[in-house]
């Protein structure tokens, strides 16, 4: 990790193991992935983009994917650098002191340049872990891509070489002071709820198979 | 919106409408806060940095805050331009093929410069408005902030001049060939979970009051 992924506040919330990193990469469903937009004079100037993205780990990479039209996506394969985030927001911390509020979170930031995913086999297994990451086993439920889907779809690649990772958790973190204080403190969990699946009204009756119904994500699941 | 707030793809999941964007923007918990660093020559050269923070909305102004250390704070108070976007995750689109599965969500994307809140008052109702936007009722349950705190705070101001948003609600489109494939199609509707409050273990045993207990966020509250 190069000098901007060094975490310049808080730096005990710094994380450093792979596997800690990849558990985030992997539980989350949607990443902000944020570029330099404009830098080659298109007309508002250099300015920066965030767009939530659907993005998959394999292995020590990350994948991203989209319409081949995406502005996003072609201006992130045309080379520039891209910032890919990841926040899975864990709970809310209640203080005695407004100043003390905070939030139980785990996030990974990524720095680097992408490159596009050309070869027709390698895009095939991309789409198919992009697939798989948000609904495991669901490539099984379904056909496989055709020839024209791939074609059809931008993928990209960016290396996990440049990254930082912070945590938070815990309990409040009160000035001593304010200990006596009668409010309540603690902490406030979140996760991902899921709803009854709701079955497209233009299918058949059909039961709802395991990896539907089964669905969770998330330390709650 | 000037161009670059204005959508590329998918136009006709646009919506232009302020109280729908009020709405996400209210709802939301976190955003993630795009901006250019390094162009001054710090080292690394321009690059995007996207990082997670708390947000509120103010009337037609986001609120960001943190400590004065803050290097995104210190860059954007410089006068950088941000982009805030803001993405709530409604549901997993279940398609058919893999081509077509989708997400449902709301996403509200901002662009502008920060300018930051000093005076007392304003960045006292700021921070107010801050603590209350994650837990309504919380600001009335604890001390008010010290004079000390408020100076150790560092609050900008964002105005929601130029924006745009996005949204995908509703089932799974297939294509027509796909139709009558036996996969199960439909979407599995997303929210945020809360579990049960958990008291800080250096608080004496005490009620948790209604705004802890009530707390719930989205449209499932």
């Amino acid at each position: 990790m190069s000098g901007r992924s060094e975490l310049g506040r808080k730096p005990d919330r710094s994380v450093v193991d792979t596997a800690e990193r990849d558990a985030v990469l992997d539980e989350a469903l949607i990443v902000h992935v944020g570029l330099i937009a404009g830098a080659g004079g298109e007309g508002d100037g250099a300015h920066p983009v965030v767009i939530p993205m659907l993005c998959a780990r394999l292995g020590d990479r990350l994948l991203l994917h989209g319409s081949p039209a995406s502005r996003l996506l072609r201006t992130a394969k045309a080379g520039v650098e891209v910032c890919v985030t990841v926040t899975l927001l864990d709970g809310l911390v209640l203080a005695r002191s407004a100043f003390h509020h905070s939030m139980n979170y785990r996030s990974v930031v990524v720095f680097g340049t992408a490159t596009e995913v050309t070869d027709h086999d390698e895009k095939v297994a991309a789409l198919n872990r992009l697939t798989d990451h948000i609904v495991p086993g669901r490539m099984e439920a379904i056909r496989p891509h055709t020839d024209t889907e791939v074609r059809g779809t931008t993928v990209l690649s960016l290396p996990l070489d440049e990254w930082s990772m912070k945590v938070r958790s815990g309990p409040p973190i009160d000035d001593d002071e304010d200990m006596d204080a009668p409010a309540w403190a603690g902490v406030l969990p979140l996760g991902v709820a899921v709803a009854e699946p709701l079955p497209d009204p233009l299918m058949p009756e059909r039961q709802v198979p395991p990896h539907v119904a089964d669905w969770s994500r998330g330390r709650w699941g």
